[in-house]
Order: C-alpha cells, then sequence, then structure tokens
C-alpha cells in the first residue's frame, strides 16, 4: 500500500463518519426515532421532543457532542453504575497510551524508520511512498539506530504498566467505594448453595432449614428452594404472547381484521372472532399456569438460595467448605434477583464440571476451527457458482461493476456474518457452563470473545496457512519470535487500514444504528406495531468490550514497528469515547451490575499485548542482526509478568469479594436503620422464580370480563 | 546387560541385604546402640533390655519383622500420627499397583516380547540373552501383538486410577476422623496475621487489639504480636552450649581437664579454673539474656497471633480478606505452637513475595543446571589429576584393582554426596520462602527433592546430553513423544540395575542407619560425650518420599516397555513397608504434624508418573510403525488429566481446611466442656517466643550456688 492510497481511504472514511455523524443528529431530533437513539430518556420519561414541526429538526447540529462531553464521571456512576464507568475507563487509559506512544512513535521512531535504505524505495516521491518505508522493516540491518526502538520498547512498557497500575487502583477503590455507598441488595445477603445432598424422607427444604440453623443459628435468616420450572416459564411465554396479540387486536380496532381461521398461522380451519377465539385460548392457558404453578412447589430441585441477617455472614459462608464432601453443600454468591438467569440450571456437581468440560472444548474447537467453515462458504459464493443458483441474474452478475462489487463485498460479508453469531454462540456457552447469573455469563463470554478476536483477527491475518498450521506454530515455542518476527511487519498495513476502515466506521455506526433504525421503520410503518413495552438494550459488554482490546492489541504491538498505525488509534479512541458517552446517557441503561468485575479482563488483555510486543522485539531483533539487543529484551517479558503478578496479588482479591472492613462497616451502619427489617422480611420471598409469582392476565376470578375490561382501558388509552 | 549379569547383581544385592538384616538384628541387640535403634523407645522409657550379657544377644533373629508387621494401622496412628499412616500408605499403594503390574507385565507382555523377532538375538542362550530381548524393542515393527501392549496401557491406567481413588477417598476420610478425635490445639483455635499496617501513635499490639476486637467481637480471645528475638535466640544459644559444657565437666571429675586457658579453643591465654570461669560466663550472658527480653518486648514486629473462642471464627478468619486492601491484614492458619519456625519470619507482604519469587528462579535453576558442577568436580577425580595433588599416592593408584574401584566409585561418590545436601538445601530455600512451620517447610521441600531427582535420575539418564539440550527437548513440545520413546527403552536396564542397587541397598541402610551407628560409636568411645538431651529424629518426609516416588514413576514408565522391572519394584516396596513400620516403631517420633497434607504430593506424582507413561506410548506405537495405535493413546492422558481435575475438585479441598461442618461438630462438643475455659487461658501464651519464656540456667537470683546446685545432682545422677 502507498501513502495515497491511506490517505484515499482516511478519507473516505472521515466521509463516512462525518455522514454518519450528520445523520445522527437530524434523525434523532425525529420524534418517531425517540424509540432508537433515546430509549432510555424514553424509558424514564425524560424525552422532550415536541412533535411539531420545525425547521431546526432538519438542520444537522453538534450539541449532542457537548452534552456528551459534559456529565462528570460521578454523575455518569449515578445513572448508569460502575459498569459503565469501567467501560468508559477503558478509553480513557487506552488514549492515555496512545498519547505517549504517538509523541515517541512519531516523533523519534518514524523519522528513523523514514531515513533507513533497507527497502531502497527513495527513487519515489512522497505521495507514492510505499508505507514499508515507515515501518521498521526500512532500518539498515545491524544499525545502531535500532538501539533507539530497543529503548523505546523499554519505556513504552514502563508506561504502560505505570499506567495500568494506576488504573487498577482507581477501580478496585472506586468499586469499594460504591460497595460503601450502596442500598442493601438482597445478592449482598444471600448465597446460593448447589449439589444439596438428598436426605431419604425430608424435602430439600427441610435439608437446607436443618443444616443452616444448625450451623448459623445467629444469622441464618431464611431460604428458597429452586423449583424446576421451565415447563411453567412455557406456558407463562405463551400466555404472554396471546395476550400481546389480543392488545393488538383491540388497538387496531378494525373489523377486518377481527375475524380470521383458528388453524395455522391464520390460514387454514373456519372463520372465527378471534377476539372470542384468543380470550378463550388465554383462559385455557391462564388455568394450565395456576394448575403447573402449584405442581411446580412440590417439584425441587437440589439447590436454594440462603439469607443471611448480615452481609459478613453471607459472605463468610461462601469462603468457607460447608459439607465435609466439598462436592456437596457448594456455596457461590447468589446473583441479584434480576440478574438470575435459570434455563440451563443445575443443581448437580458432577452435571456441571462435565457440561464445563465439553464448554471448554467447545470453544477452544470453535476459536481454532472457527475460519474453516468461512472458507467453505466463501467458496460457494464464487461467480460462477451463483450464476449456476440464480441463472435469471447471469446478466447483472456479467456487468463488470456489479461483478467487481460483489466479488470484492461478498466474503467479507460473509466473514462479517459469521463474526456476528460469534457473541450469542459464546453467551451460549458460558449459560451451559452453569453460570446463575446474566452478569456472571456475560462476564465469561468477554473472555472467550476476545480470545477468539485475538486468534481470528490478529493471528489469521498475521500468519496466513491452515488453522493447524498457526497451532503447529504455537507446539514449538522456541520458533514463535522468529515466526512472528517474519509475519507481523508484513500485516502493518493491513492493520493500519483496518483501524480506520473497521474501528471509525464501526464506532460511527454504533451511534448511528442502522439496523435497530431500520427495524423500527419497519414495525411502525409496515406492521403497525405500537408496542408499549419496548426494551430499553443495555451496553453488550461481551461483544464491544474484545474489539475495543483488540484495537489496543494492535496499538502495542505495532507501536514500534509500524508507528504511523498510531495516531488512527489515538482518533479511534478520543471518537469511542465521545460516542459511547452519548450512548450511555441516551441509549443504553444498564440491567445488571458485575460491580466493575471487567476490569480485570482488560487488564490481562494489556499484560498479554504487552508480552506478545516484546516476544515480536526478541525476533526483530534477531533477525536484523543486533542479537545483543534481542537478548537484553528478553528480561522485559519476564518483569512484564512479576509486576502482573504482584498486581494479581494487590488487587485481584478486591474484585472477587469484599474484604471483612467493608462487609462489616456496612453492616454496622445497619444495625439501627429501622427499614432494615422490612428489607429482612423481603429477602425471603426476593429469591421466587417469577413464574411462580406470575399472577395471570385474565385475572384469579377467571371470567372473560376481567380480561376485556383492562384491554380496553389500554385501547382508549393509546387512541 | 545380559541377563546372567543382572542376576549377578541381584545375588550380590540380595547378599547385601542379608548382611544388612543379619548386623541389624545382631547391633539391635547391644545395650549401646538402644540411642541409634530404639531411640524413640528409650525416649519413652520402653527400652527393655538388659545389660547382662547372653548368647542370645549375638545370634541374628527375625522377631524384629513379626514386632514391625503386628501393629494395625489404628494403632500407627495413635503412636505415630496421620502422616506416619499416610506414609505407609504410599508402599500399601505401590505395592497394590505393582502386584496388578507384575501380573499382567511378567505372564503377558513379557514372553510377546521375548518372543518378538525384531532384535535377532536368539542365536544365545538363555542366560547370555541380553535384556533387550525382554523390551518392546524385541517386538516386530508393525506387528498386531503392539495392540496387547495398547490394551496393557489402558487397562493399566483404569487400574492406577481407580486405586488413586479409593486411596484419595480413603486418606481424606481418615484425616476427617483424625480431626475428630484430635484434643483441643492451639493452633485450631489461632490464625497468623501478616502485614499488620502501622499506624502512627499505637503499637502493634493495640492495633491489633482494636482491628480484631471491633469485627470478631463476639469470637475474639486475645492475640500475641510477634518479636524480633534473633538476637536474643543467639544469646540463648550460647548460653546452652555454655550449661552444657559445665555439665560434661562436671560429670567428668577429673581435675586434670578442670583446668585450662581461657582463650580461643582452649590454646592461648592464662590457665584458670575452667569451672569458675566458665559459671561467670554464662552469668554474664545469662544478665545479657535478661535484658534483651526486656528489651525485645518492645521490638514488635507487624505480625501477630490471634486466638480465637472457637475453631470456626478462626477458620472463617482466615478464609476471608480482613483489611480492604489485599496485601494487608493476611491471613494464614498458625502452625503448631511447637511447629513454629522463626529464623526467617518475615511480616512484610512484599518482602515475602520478593523471597518466593527469588527462590522459585533459584530453585529452577539448582534443579536444571545441578550437574554441571557435579560433572566439573567429577571431571576433577580423574587418575592424573589425584596424582599431581597427591603425588605419594602414585604408587598405589598404579595397582590396577585400586585404580579401577577409583575410577569406577569415586565420581558415583561425588554425585551421592552432591545428591545427600539437595534436601537440606531445598528445606533452606522453602524457610526462605516465608514459610512460617517446619511441617509447611518439609511438604515444601518435598516437592521441590521430587521434582529435582526426577530432573536430575530420571530426565538426565533418559536424555544424556547437556542440561540446556534437555531444556530444549521441552521447549518443542511436539517432539517429545518422539524423543522420548527413542530414549527411554534404551534405559531400560540401567534403571532396572538402579531399582536393586539403589532402592534394595538404600532401604536396607536405613535399618542398619550406618552414619548414625559410626557417629554414636565415635561419640561414646572417642569423645566420652555421655549427653542425656539426645534428640529423637523424626522422618525426613521430604528426602525419603520422593525417592519412593522415583521408584513408581520409573515403574509406571517401565510397564510396558520392560516389565522386568516389576518384580524387583515389587519386591522393593515390600522390604521398605516392612523396614519403614520398624523404623516407625522403633526410631523415628513426630515432632510435627501436616495431618496428612503429603498425600496430594504423592497423587500428583503419580499421575505425572501415567502421563509420562502415555506419552512414551505415543511416540513408541509411532516409532514401531503402528500409527493407529499411537493415535488412539492420545485420548488416555487427556482422559487422565480429566481424572485428576475431578480428584482435585472432588478431595483436594478436604486437605487444605476442615469444612464448616467438622468446625462445628467439634466447637460444639466442646462447648460444655469444662477444661475448655483453662484452654482458652492457655492459649494467649501458647505462641510466646521460646526464648522470651526462657529463665536461665543460673535461676533468677543470680548467684553461682544455685548453678552448681543442679550440675551437682545432674552429675551425680550419671555416677
Amino acid at each position: 500500500m502507498i501513502l495515497s492510497a491511506l490517505l484515499t481511504s482516511v478519507g473516505i472514511n472521515l466521509g463516512l463518519c462525518f455522514l454518519f455523524f450528520t445523520l445522527y443528529s437530524i434523525l434523532r431530533k425525529q420524534p418517531g426515532n425517540a424509540e432508537v437513539y433515546a430509549p432510555r430518556l424514553v424509558a424514564e420519561g425524560k424525552s422532550q421532543q415536541s412533535s411539531n414541526f420545525n425547521l431546526e429538526r432538519l438542520l444537522p447540529s453538534a450539541g449532542w457532542v457537548t452534552r456528551a462531553w459534559r456529565p462528570s464521571e460521578a454523575e455518569l456512576l449515578s445513572t448508569s453504575g460502575l459498569d459503565a464507568v469501567v467501560f468508559m475507563r477503558i478509553f480513557i487509559f487506552s488514549a492515555r497510551v496512545f498519547t505517549f506512544a504517538v509523541i515517541v512513535g512519531i516523533f523519534i521512531l518514524l523519522p528513523i524508520n523514514y531515513m533507513g535504505k533497507q527497502l531502497s524505495l527513495d527513487f519515489l516521491d512522497l505521495p507514492n511512498k510505499s508505507l514499508e518505508s515507515f515501518t521498521i522493516s526500512n532500518v539498515d540491518d545491524g544499525s545502531n539506530r535500532l538501539w533507539i526502538h530497543f529503548s523505546a520498547v523499554y519505556i513504552f512498557t514502563a508506561v504502560v504498566c505505570y499506567l495500568l497500575y494506576f488504573e487498577y487502583d482507581y477501580i478496585s477503590s472506586k468499586r469499594v467505594s460504591y460497595f460503601y455507598s450502596s442500598k442493601p441488595h438482597p445478592h449482598q445477603f444471600t448465597i446460593l448453595v448447589r449439589s444439596i445432598p438428598a436426605s431419604s424422607g425430608r424435602s430439600y427444604s427441610e435439608t437446607v432449614e436443618r443444616f443452616f440453623s444448625e450451623y448459623y443459628p445467629a444469622t441464618y435468616l431464611s431460604h428458597w428452594v429452586v423449583r424446576r420450572a421451565s415447563k411453567l416459564q412455557g406456558l407463562i411465554k405463551n400466555s404472554k404472547r396471546l395476550y400481546r396479540r389480543l392488545v393488538n387486536l383491540k388497538s387496531a380496532n378494525h373489523d377486518r381484521e377481527r375475524f380470521g381461521r383458528a388453524g395455522f398461522m391464520g390460514l387454514f380451519g373456519e372463520r372465527v372472532d378471534l377476539l372470542d377465539h384468543y380470550e378463550k385460548k388465554l383462559e385455557d392457558i391462564e388455568d394450565n399456569v395456576r394448575a403447573e404453578q402449584s405442581s411446580c412447589l412440590g417439584k425441587e430441585v437440589g439447590a436454594a438460595f440462603v439469607s443471611f441477617r448480615t452481609r459478613f455472614a453471607a459472605a463468610s459462608a461462601i469462603h468457607m467448605q460447608q459439607g465435609v464432601n466439598p462436592t456437596q453443600w457448594v456455596t457461590e454468591p447468589a446473583p441479584d434477583p434480576e440478574d438470575v438467569y435459570w434455563p440451563f440450571f443445575s443443581a448437580s456437581f458432577l452435571k456441571r464440571w462435565i457440561s464445563n468440560l465439553v464448554v471448554v472444548v467447545a470453544c477452544i474447537l470453535l476459536t481454532v476451527l472457527f475460519l474453516i467453515p468461512v472458507l467453505i462458504v466463501q467458496g460457494l459464493t464464487h461467480l460462477e457458482q451463483l450464476e449456476i443458483w440464480f441463472p435469471f441474474l447471469k446478466g447483472l452478475l456479467r456487468i463488470a461493476f456489479v461483478s467487481q462489487v460483489i466479488t470484492g463485498y461478498l466474503p467479507s460479508l460473509v466473514l462479517q456474518l459469521f463474526l456476528y453469531v460469534v457473541p450469542s454462540i459464546m453467551i451460549m456457552f458460558s449459560s451451559i457452563q452453569g453460570y446463575i447469573a446474566m452478569s456472571q455469563i456475560e462476564k465469561s463470554a468477554c473472555i472467550k470473545v476476545l480470545w477468539f478476536t485475538i486468534w481470528n483477527i490478529f493471528f489469521a491475518n498475521v500468519l496466513s496457512g491452515s488453522a493447524l498450521y498457526r497451532v503447529e506454530i504455537f507446539l514449538e515455542p522456541k520458533n514463535i519470535p522468529a515466526v512472528l518476527a517474519v509475519a507481523v511487519p508484513g500485516q502493518a498495513t493491513f492493520f493500519i487500514a483496518y483501524v480506520v476502515t473497521s474501528g471509525w466506521t464501526s464506532t460511527s455506526s454504533e451511534l448511528f444504528q442502522l439496523s435497530t433504525l431500520v427495524f423500527n421503520f419497519i414495525k411502525r410503518n409496515i406492521c403497525r406495531k405500537y408496542d408499549d413495552e419496548f426494551e430499553v438494550p443495555s451496553v453488550p459488554y461481551h461483544s464491544e468490550i474484545p474489539r475495543i482490546l483488540l484495537f489496543g492489541l494492535l496499538g502495542i504491538t505495532y507501536f514500534f514497528l509500524a508507528p504511523l498505525i498510531l495516531p488512527f488509534l489515538l482518533v479511534y479512541y478520543c471518537l469511542g469515547y465521545l460516542i459511547y458517552r452519548n450512548q450511555l446517557l441516551n441509549v443504553y441503561a444498564p440491567k445488571y451490575e458485575t460491580d466493575g468485575k471487567l476490569w480485570p479482563i482488560v487488564h490481562d488483555s494489556m499484560i498479554f499485548s504487552l508480552i506478545l510486543m516484546h516476544v515480536i522485539a526478541i525476533g526483530i531483533f534477531g533477525l536484523k542482526k543486533l542479537p545483543l539487543a534481542s537478548s537484553l529484551t528478553v528480561p522485559l517479558p519476564i518483569l512484564t509478568l512479576v509486576f502482573n503478578s504482584y498486581c494479581r496479588r494487590r488487587f485481584l482479591p478486591m474484585f472477587k469479594s469484599y474484604s471483612v472492613e467493608s462487609l462489616l462497616k456496612k453492616d454496622k451502619e445497619e444495625q439501627n436503620d429501622p427499614t432494615i427489617a422490612s428489607f429482612h422480611e423481603r429477602l425471603a420471598t426476593a429469591y421466587q422464580d417469577p413464574a411462580l409469582l406470575h399472577g395471570g392476565y385474565s385475572g384469579n376470578s377467571g371470567n372473560s370480563a376481567s380480561i376485556i375490561a383492562p384491554l380496553l382501558s389500554t385501547a382508549e388509552v393509546d387512541a
């Protein structure tokens, strides 16, 4: 790639970004799009858009930028929770790292690379200069100037480590103060006990009661045994869907739509009054629900939520092995009631252990072999193949422009589609693994997606060749530096372009929310559904964080190889900071909290990036015939690992659990609080399955009048 | 090596063993050797040997065998503690494993190997048959008979895993029942807190008192801040030595010895009455001790032993992070007061972390590079070198027999000497690492010595070549099976001889206790010291267990390669079982307990041996041109690791700490025990440094009469 080509690409993508910004600033002012661009404000009732038409609505403006910039971190914390703050700290931290990197890289390393003569490309003028001449490949072999790169690697590592330490310290103290300022939450007082041993002639509930009132007589409060309620949940889902359809039918108010066929998909069977038909059906289901609810109460599972009087008692029960057999009475912190995720719940220790193993294997296979099916599908999208499948397109496909677009875009579209489903697959894996909370599942999926991304985007591009070839490289650790030193600089220009195209554009499209916009448009104008119950989305950390961290990895590894990548990354992080702040304030609302537990993932990823840079540096200096520098780099990864191991001892425990000091401080504060008694009462029922509490839409009396009454009233309000 | 040579070697070593047994059975009956062969009985006052001469004393007998055989495991548990039982279980477990291995190996695999024609050695008669023809190397390449070896590997692994599971289960239940039957021990109620934060204007003692009475008001009992007492300990050591010398002087009762020179080593200075001189000196030191003791009380260190009213409270304090900063208020279980080891005690988190790192590095270096200094020293012991150093030996060294013995034995003597000091070095490493208890140090040293042994005896013999070459092999994991498959079978005959010579002889010399015997003889007959205070030794687990486990590793890896090794191993384990039982009953007394925590080391070592066997099998089947068998072996190590990971979840937590159920059961039992109040009182002072409690030999009054009085009385008793 030559410099002018890069500049063209930058220009195009800058243009795209501005287009997105302009469109966003116009579209967000249209009242119909409030649910797309400010669902959070709509849900909170803060959306102050008048539906009156005025000219200002059609003019682009940059007011959202200042509004996104203005709130302090404390305000962000109070509105979006600690996870959002931690998420924004990734941008702040990365911006700091790359500000330093830009200064060193652009003002010191870049001129040195450019002055080299290794690639002997100096007959070209600047715009036609290959980007290679800005990389370390252009420095002469054995040149003493490489010592500047060597020092830069050392200094950069020191700076990143200092910033990492500072950030870890900052976030862990934030976590503690967030805990101190929190109101009493059920999950702070509750533990989840699994693998309760079955004892003959006694229900699980009695066993739990007996065990905990014997061993924690002073602090044990109550318990709630988990019930197998998947059938009930299915029934309730059905009744909900029917209820929605009834609401729609009422609100449509067309007699034409009121009559239809009762059979499959409304196509078969006799014509009936759908309103009557659905009402009857809903009633049937609700009867079933009530029958199932009472039978469910008997279907106990060997797991229970056990609540204690104090946070300290709950924490001490979590940390100690309860039963003599460590595979029984397994305790873990309970998630918040809204955070509990039931579908794959399993009480048995052995079952969970096996599913854990299976998931680990599946995850490794998916990560390593992911590109194989992608390549097969990409092979199927060749022009000839398309012509055979869709003969009527033959004329169209023969047009040069169309064929170029298809051959150019289709393979990458296939890859994008495959990549798009990976986070959901990882979420599924993590939920099978036996996590009980959505937040735990998301955290675990985040780690999986991160490794997946690093392997399938970084290593797959760097080490071209079959998946097995890439795995084999890592089976011969001795050769890794040499292999990487040859392969990584070769992909510098690709990754510069990647940052500009994928990084910049994905961030601005995050602002623009194309898919939600289209979906919303279709729903309103074609399906004519005016659903009151729209859901405010939460940030999909498990797909966003790995992407942001991948760019960090690129920046750190290419810092001394191809410093030209750094300014583009800095722009990416600044853009990201602004845009995600805006989104957090307007779009996303937190559904559950991990209380900042995502930071250790960021920290580990940064350490991995540093080590990768060091390994490449060892290889590069060897390749550049400066073996002394190569050997002198060897202590650097070791020192970094030592630093990391210190951080793990110093900070990681604070992200795992709270200290006795913190727990008892909170407990003592509430000792004389009169509201704590009522909170304790509420604890007893906090963890009941919502399915068991479902009261039904048709009311308990069960007559059809009570169904129609609320429906009519909502229809009237809508009108 | 040919069969007849092996048989000769077996014969010689059998002869040596019988010689040792005969000598032992005679020498142990001599009253002067009671301190060597039954120090435990002597210390317990159970030694029933008459000093009257009778003929029976000179006749060898086998009575000790039945006496060693007779006691049940329960009796052994009550006299020697759980660690001794666990130690004996290693022999029982290994004997079971190798009984099965012998049946399969000798009756199935050996004939198959022998019938092979690969090595075409069948022109020799049986006695001259090379031992190679009994190994897998003799089976024809690609022969279907190798499938029998393949099945043997699978079945053997299954049997070993079953036995491992059974044994883990057995020992963990023993551990729990041992805990249930234990009397209240101070260490069960106490924790060690390190890294107590210094607060201005308050002593550590006050900080601890304030912290624990605030956070554990109901259960906190007392604390004892650790003092820096190394100077005091030195002084007390001196006073103890002087006191001993005084005792000796008194008991000798010779006027000739009573006068001597007061200067360096009794060679210089004026002649004085030594009795007076020493008495005065002792008094001076004792004065210093008292002064130091009172000053020591002020020298507090940021660490304390904190005692609680119940075991449960102590355990819960261990398991939870106390302070907000995880590097402060670091808690760990306190060792038994007699088990505490002070010299390298460090309260600071950072210091311990760094010394830990340093020790890990030092330990790896020692293990990997150990053979380099050995080889250098061995090089120096060549005959020519000796002739240059000791010219007067020239004539002697020229005699063929002498030179053969020297060239044959000196290098192995050098190796043995170096190996002899390794366990002590590892003990030193572990104590620097910051363990506070002798038992923890021993356990950690045991692991270090085990890896050292496996690397420097197994791998150094198998993979001949420089240390760096051996390390490099493990840096290319892909080639390991092939390299091992070539190298390991080649050393089969060496290791068979090793089991017979080193294994059998070392075990019988353990019975014979040559060094203690010689030391005791010199002490009694040459130095004429009759020291009352002789110490009963405890089993040096850290040097014994690794040796026993190495033989297990040899047996498991050579099981299908060279089954001829198996009967010799079985004999070794049976011998060892008898001899160590005898030693535990007569010689060794437990000084401290790890409560069976050594078993997980044994388990891990066995799993490692199995995996090593699988890796070799993968390589061998590939080498023998049976690639299908090679691929089908791959799942085996994975299954074994899965099995191991299950065992780690199922049993390992039981070896780390006791469950709430067990702790509270013990606590409740003692609730109404009237003696527990006095036990609580004793807890307050249980962890005082013995140096601070030292009352002095000269009594508190400090006049010399009080020194001489006890001395005289002991001298009179001796006479």
